[in-house]
């Protein structure tokens, strides 16, 4: 490790809490439409109309808000009320407007490291919510670059690796999803330490992957042991 | 103008048409109320919606469609129809998937610049739409670098121009807003060229800037003749 000079972060679930808060906010909307359907149904229809907006809204909470709003159309067969869905674009308003809660050990690390180390953060996710996490969560001025994408494969690392002249073997990805964190940036010969999310969202998992190459961590605390 | 080295653009409505797709959207979206509302009050409560609703949603088509949806259920008390919410949902699919429509002389002028000057687009927006409509344009091989960012102010471009290392004094600006595209780059002792498209947001609009300083041009075919 003692080759590695920029130190890049993912950020939601693994520099602050994220999925957990779609997972409450999706518990407000099962009881929301718990009158209409049983929560599996909710939930497994929510799941399919996210995975079909993807491709068109993309990543964040207003792709998820659309997506929740169209399910509830969708299973209540148009009889779902004008002031219950005012309620799912509240629940979007309250999504956007809570604190920044770092996860455990965060800051110290974010800190002990930006002093030997260049750090970065690589985040995927919609530019407007990011920037405004990124300046709520008080670590700004430990990174000296932010790239929000849309996606995170090996031509998205190339890419930025490339732009910031920066050889793979100086380059180590540290995040809590293995198919957009780790796998990606083994393949083009960078390192990657994964440090796994108590809740990992179901469009996230992936199976199959080579163990041996992983570098796996309980908590983001014991990053500075690498080095 | 001979000191120019880089020209950068703003996207939406300067190399490519957006508004419109946004005023049809609205046409469409106020035939869908029509049996409520009156046109004018319609026009009038979604941009009052739509101001309220930047600070939490931004820019884009995503936050436009909840807008949308917010001003229906206000305007009809909640009596709003699940379909007709959906309805609201197929138009913001619908503008996602327009062709993206250059302007004319756009594509002779970016080719013939790129030959002579580095070339970067700046724009505001939802970074998925932008994205999007950059990859579909068929322009984007002739730009070296792509900003998306979330507002365009005098310390915006300054740290873009610091980023890439460019002096201000070699940095041309080419956009039809005033507030977003030309005051603050004249402010950071930088060159800019106004391009007015023939609709202004009623957002964009500024009034009481100095006329002296700008240089106004009919459309993006003239720009080869000041270099």
């Amino acid at each position: 490790m003692k080759e590695i000079r920029c130190i890049a972060f993912d950020a939601d679930d693994t520099l602050w809490h994220n999925e957990e808060l779609f997972c409450q906010t999706e518990e407000r909307f099962k009881q929301l439409l718990a009158k209409y359907h049983s929560r599996e149904w909710i939930s497994q229809q929510l799941y399919e109309t996210e995975e079909k907006n993807l491709l068109h809204f993309g990543y964040g909470i207003k792709g998820f808000t659309l997506s929740m709003i169209e399910t509830a159309i969708q299973l209540t067969e148009g009889r779902i009320q004008g002031e219950e869905i005012q309620q799912i674009i509240d629940f979007a308003r309250d999504m956007l407007h809570q604190p920044v809660r770092l996860l455990q050990h965060v800051e110290e690390t974010v800190v002990r490291l930006s002093q030997s180390h260049n750090l970065m953060v690589i985040t995927k996710g919609d530019l407007f919510d990011q920037e405004a996490k990124i300046a709520r969560s008080g670590l700004a001025e430990y990174f000296c670059r932010v790239e929000i994408v849309t996606k995170k494969d090996e031509a998205v690392y190339q890419k930025i690796l490339h732009k910031h002249e920066i050889a793979p073997r100086h380059f180590l990805m540290v995040g809590n999803s293995l198919k957009s964190d780790i796998l990606p940036v083994l393949a083009i010969g960078a390192r990657a330490v994964y440090i796994p999310y108590h809740t990992t969202w179901e469009h996230e998992a992936v199976e199959g992957h080579d163990a041996r190459k992983l570098i796996e961590m309980k908590h983001i605390g014991r990053l500075p042991e690498l080095f």
